[in-house]
């Protein structure tokens, strides 16, 4: 543990020098024996911090000659500005295209930029399996059995302890186990709306919600949403005097493409305005234990005095995402949820909800997050980087606040779905801009997730190679 | 493995002698030293035996004194009639009810007549979690990551396999693994209905369906069922002709509450008639391996040559319900149940798959299948006689062909609702017949179920209990 703790103080120094400009490009970094010496620490929590940058991308390892500072580019590409989104209501027809984004998630040898899948190397794997070996051997019938809704007593009351860090006043009675975050968001919307409703989103956001209000006969109403700081307020404000809105469905914290942090008083301003219309918020934040800084935003849940807020996160971006383990917290809508689980699976397979609740309880689960946030920063910068390199002149990107994405927004004369095409036949994978809107507004855009196997150099090469294949529209 | 089958062998040998009339209601049984010496097996082996026939109610012990064949009634009950079910297009309104069925779930130290649910002694649970602990030490990042659809291949591969046995046509790309039997009857009519459109479902049939079917948005027209053989052909011929069905809904082996089994004329007359109005039938097999004969009867699916069937199984009432795998074999729907079941849970979790997959694989599938069947039988039986012992005169019962279930027909002064409340009270739980049925034809029936906790002394004596509760109703 002490050693560990070493290494990526070690790692996070050299790191914070160069970033400072202290090592420049191509410096050569002090040898393995040389740091060890000066530091007094072994010759292996050397390796393993150098190890750690150069998987970071921050640093690369010449054969026989050491470590070098890697060539960092010197310009920073702007954000792309907030679309204005038309206020019409509007139905997601990309249905052919989510298909073959998810047959892409099956093949072999891509770089995987398409995906928001974690791969491998992102799992707590060691631990969780240990857990279930020591449930499994503790109990014969373990898990065999339904665990009816809400799920497991000992998941929801860990979950509980976790809602502390963002003061969430909730109880294990509050909150129902879903099979990952998605039943969730089916569950909310038809506990709060029927066939024909009027449903506010984000603009862009998370396609499989698109796909699910649509699938659930609703209607769609986005609205313009800001890569830095979310959803607009005066938009809300305007569209729910204008329609009757049945939900509003946010990504307050990480929204999936931007990577977009809604600030503290746009929540208050956001719940104060759905309280006061008495409209549902399904606030999802399945991404928000991934933000970069500390402390973690609070959610509006823990705004919530009314119970017109659904609250909806899962452990599958965060530990196992094969265990399919998901929750909400329904505010008033609790009975609701409850009864349409039963209707939609009846129970979570209980194994992996016992599995969960001993790993959370183990205090693995917030170790886990420390590496996986400084994981994904650590890739999301090295893709940044990439991308202002090697991408065309006029292309814009998000600064994601947390998360696996970066959204980027092309010259006007690439078409990213002809891109995808294109792409895939270099064994690169990308998600297009149409994906994440049921409007026309993003045909030049593109989300890139870094949650794929990574390997910097077989990276940067993809990166590349998006590049040149970006540049032959202009 | 060979003293299990001596076991019963020696208990079979028994149970034919006593239906027999060999020994009669109250003979004194061999004593257990003498039987081991005149067949030359061990004592062990004939306590096993006793047990298994005590176990199923066919024998009593009385301490010190030995083993005596139960009293048995003499009167075997009728079968409840078909009912004329009019041809209105229905929606279910007795969501309540089931609320207040899946809350008795939860309740301790209550006889669970009302339930479903295999209780703890019916699982499989030493083999199937020993399966576990090996995968998980095989590979430590085994069930860690997503298994998109259409799941995992070994176990499709599997269920190709099992198939066999039904000449099932199919291979493992023919196979949707899904999150139960229930997740596949929502993918399975949202995959050719929408809402406002026509169901066509057994009457009476099993109560999930018919909420899964309202909270589609979709209408359901029961046609009469009869106990002993199923949905009536000319019924249906009839209501095909002047309704436009979208799909129907069939449990042709084991239908629950019934129990009743389809004869073949009926799967062909009933397959061609669909096919040629081009109406996709969705056959529900979750009970059909519980079949108490052999060979199982045929599923339509074998029948299929245009598709049409949207075959559903799982092994949650045959293996491991709290695994919660089910699969669909969708036919000509197989690209948009795909799809669908993305936009449901993703993914079914990847861990429960493997385990099933080797469980299959192992052989120890179709050993518990015949343990079960011979259980449930003799579960059924008991409980039959039970019935036909202690409930008021006029009283109607089915004789199941399989599963765990049987419907009785009550004095028509019987209020089954209200009996569920009463019984309640008296720690034991019923499923009334209005649950069954958008019709009002099931006031006076009620479902019993033998998948509880089992030990013949408080089976008895509770449905002692249900008896007298109905005699005041008189």
């Amino acid at each position: 543990m002490r050693e560990k703790f070493l290494y990526e103080k070690v790692a996070n120094s050299i790191s914070h020098q160069i970033t400072k400009g202290v090592y420049k490009a191509s410096d050569r970094l002090p040898s393995v024996r040389k740091l060890s010496e000066d530091l007094g620490v072994s010759l292996f929590t050397i390796l393993q911090s150098y190890a750690e940058l150069k998987n970071s991308g921050l640093i690369d390892s010449k054969p026989g000659s050491g470590y070098y500072v890697r060539a960092r580019p010197t310009k920073v590409l702007p954000e792309p500005e907030t679309l204005t989104v038309e206020s019409a209501i509007k139905n997601y027809k990309n249905d052919e295209l989510v298909s073959s984004i998810h047959e892409a998630f099956l093949l072999k040898d891509v770089v995987s930029f398409g995906a928001g899948v974690p791969s491998a190397d992102m799992l707590l794997s060691k631990k969780i399996n240990r857990i279930l070996s020591k449930i499994v051997r503790a109990s014969e019938t373990a898990g065999l059995l339904y665990d009816f809704p809400p799920g497991n007593y000992k998941l929801r009351n860990e979950i509980v302890k976790l809602s502390l860090k963002w003061q969430g006043n909730i109880s294990p009675e509050d909150i129902i186990i879903t099979t990952g975050g998605i039943e969730a968001i089916v569950l909310a919307l038809k506990a709060t709306a029927k066939p024909g409703d009027t449903i506010i989103t984000e603009s862009p956001t998370f396609y499989m919600l698109l796909q699910v209000i649509k699938n659930l006969g609703m209607n769609v109403l986005e609205l313009p949403t800001n890569p830095k700081d979310g959803i607009e307020i005066e938009a809300l404000k305007k569209e729910i005097k204008k329609h009757k809105v049945s939900a509003c469905v946010l990504y307050p914290t990480i929204n999936s493409p931007l990577g977009s942090v809604m600030p503290e008083e746009n929540r208050i301003k956001t719940y104060n305005l759905c309280a006061k219309e008495n409209i549902p918020i399904i606030e999802c934040d399945v991404w928000g234990d991934l933000y970069f800084n500390h402390p973690r935003p609070k959610p509006i849940k823990a705004l919530d005095e009314t119970g017109i807020v659904l609250y909806i996160s899962s452990f599958t971006k965060t530990g196992a995402p094969g265990y399919r383990v998901g929750w909400v917290c329904p505010g008033r809508y609790y009975k609701k949820v409850k009864e349409l689980k039963y209707m939609y699976s009846i129970s979570t397979p209980a194994i992996t909800q016992l599995v969960i609740a001993e790993y959370l309880k183990s205090g693995a689960y917030e170790t886990g997050l420390k590496n996986l946030r400084k994981t994904y920063s650590m890739r999301l910068s090295f893709l940044s980087e990439c991308i202002s390199k090697y991408f065309p002149n006029g292309t814009k990107m998000t600064r994601p606040q947390g998360g696996a994405f970066i959204w980027i927004e092309l010259p006007e004369q690439v078409d990213t779905v002809v891109l995808r095409d294109q792409a895939l036949k270099e064994k690169v994978s990308i998600a297009p801009g149409p994906l994440f809107s049921t409007t026309d507004h993003f045909p030049n855009f593109m989300r890139l997730s870094c949650a794929c196997e990574w390997e910097p150099s077989k990276i940067e090469n993809a990166v590349k190679e998006l590049g040149e294949l970006c540049k032959n529209f202009i």
